[in-house]
């Protein structure tokens, strides 16, 4: 998506051999970009949240093996640079895939050809990324396009967003935030909600600094005003991203997205998840019951960041000495609540059925275990 | 309730005939008292916030007027101090009450006589708060003590509450939190879960802080996590206040409210509402359709001031410059969602028949009209 009117990627090679970034760390106050030369630079960067989202996780980790095997094509040396980035996030299931795909590919080739094929293959893995993006944005423009026409396209239409699930947390597009972009290159007029979503305020401060960036109109909202803004008629539809869909379609995203999916069930307001296929998990169903929630750093609560009037960046604290807090970093919200899905082969019902009508090959495997 | 193991109110009368108050705009990360002397200095403490809570701004208004007397018992003192304290926060039902009673009171009276009328009747309006506040404590404790002999007093009962509507609110006690420190005082142990409340943080200052003080354990928690808490069975009642109650027992309270009433509902979780009775708008049925909710500055959003680590304080921007903000005060939460209401005379629905259960006096009122 556009960075002040250019184009520009979350992850990128380098002419030289280097990986580029944006340090999302710095964001929105300042866009700076890195330079990773080796794995433990991309190590590093996901560790250290300079890098965030899962397919953008899967790509760096790609890349950070290709860099590894640069220096160093030996088994040891890509033993150690997996094991490495294995351990940078441990609950994050496209790091884990994305290591295990490059192992696959390079264990069988001679040390001298590994170089170039992790190389190649890391590149594929950002590709393909794009593409499922690109692939729903297209399916959910038409959840969008269908709200314009419906309203005689006397107005643009209102979407509410939770978290940040834009082109920052993948390779470009984003999943969420995929069919905002594509109806806004279509020419149909968005206005985004972006709950601010706390903690860690990825919406306030990513998802509005990608919509500002790629010039889509905007309003910055705490979370506690999604439910006000649709009894009042404000809100035509909800899309927010999962970190995890059960094979019954309940979503474990952001703490929150579960208040915002009850409020839209309350009012009739269209609830859609959008999510690549690697994020269903086929071996559960009961997302409540079965998924765990992370509990991160009380102190992603009881302080925060931001700009101080003199450019500087300062962390304050919010919360009294002495008073406990608590962070939950996910919670789960059940497919009865959430209208529709948005995957790269289309949109479907959040349940069983919606999900094996797209995913058919699932079927005979599901049927099998 | 108490401050460093002390017994403390939100304004008090000095020996000197100064009005005594907490400057709650420092809290939580500093205690300092302001002595008002003049009715300009009680509206500015309205005004900036030094004082904030509908009773609180009633009994600080109150004061003003006695301040105003001493100085001049004229008609035309009596005509600016109540001009000059009404355009404090025009939208505070307290507060043109308070400066109804306080002028309906002195008018009549010999100039002479008023400064001293005037003293007394604000310390009354500010003894009948607490007194109010006393009994809506006296009434909730039961649901807190009901949950706490049905689990055989075997672990703490689990309140979540949003916002601040505890003693800080009010002269003392609070009214959603006066309940739980009725418990607290009964030897019923009980656990808060205090939402944070973007936006101004009233959960994780004032709420936190003064629980924190008067010894009541407690977590504070963001605004977005109170459904995966309920969800989880971690949370057994909800209390909250409200700023205006229709008389069908809508509630419109600090945004975020409905949120967490929906989530109740959803999960069999009881949801009530503290109110004393002068919070009741007789005049209206629907308060999604008939309450108007205040849009306030979007700098609300947008920044937030916090503690620096050397102890100072510091207000950081969170939103990227370019990005537009809306900050909508309070949202209305349905009677259907709302378990009951906890008012100064017992508990009962949020309906018109459970309200005029305990106000017959109303029926024959509103029948009347």
């Amino acid at each position: 998506m556009k960075v002040a009117g250019k184009p520009m990627r979350t992850i990128w090679a380098e002419p030289d051999g280097a990986v580029g970034i944006i340090d999302q760390t710095l964001l929105p106050h300042q866009l700076a970009t890195v330079r990773l030369e080796t794995p433990e630079a991309a190590a590093h960067a996901i560790r250290a949240m300079l890098v965030r989202g899962a397919p953008l996780i899967g790509a760096t980790a790609a890349y950070g093996m290709a860099l590894a095997m640069r220096r160093d094509a030996s088994d040891t040396a890509l033993d150690a640079a997996s094991a490495l980035l294995l351990a940078t996030r441990p609950t994050a299931v496209n790091l884990r895939w994305a290591i295990e795909e490059m192992g696959t590919l390079l264990r069988p080739l001679p040390q001298g050809e590994r170089a170039a094929a992790a190389w190649r293959r890391a590149g594929e893995i950002a590709e393909e990324d794009v593409a499922l993006n690109r692939a729903m944005g297209r399916h959910g423009r038409k959840l969008i396009e269908a709200v314009w026409l419906r309203e005689a396209k006397r107005r643009p239409v209102e979407v509410l967003t939770h978290c940040n699930a834009g082109w920052l947390a993948t390779v470009d597009w984003g999943t969420a935030l995929a069919p905002i972009y594509a109806a806004h290159e279509a020419g149909i007029p968005v206005h985004v909600w972006v709950d601010e979503t706390r903690p860690r305020n990825q919406g306030a401060s990513l998802t509005a600094w990608e919509l500002l960036q790629h010039g889509v109109p905007h309003t910055v909202i705490v979370d506690n005003a999604g439910g006000h803004l649709m009894q009042h008629g404000r809100v035509d539809l909800c899309i927010t991203g999962t970190d995890r869909t059960t094979a019954a379609g309940d979503v474990a995203n952001k703490i929150g997205t579960y208040l915002k999916a009850l409020a839209a069930k309350d009012n009739g307001v269209p609830f859609h998840v959008a999510l690549p296929s690697p994020t269903i998990d086929w071996s559960i169903e009961d997302g409540v019951r079965d998924i765990p929630i992370e509990e991160r750093d009380p102190g992603e609560v009881t302080e925060i960041a931001g700009r101080l009037p003199d450019g500087g960046t300062a962390r304050v604290r919010l919360v009294p000495e002495g008073s406990a807090a608590a962070n939950y970093a996910f919670d789960v919200t059940p497919a009865r609540l959430v209208t529709g899905l948005i995957t790269e082969r289309g949109l479907c019902a959040a349940s069983r059925e919606g999900l094996l009508s797209l995913f058919p090959e699932r079927r005979a495997r599901l049927a099998g275990e």
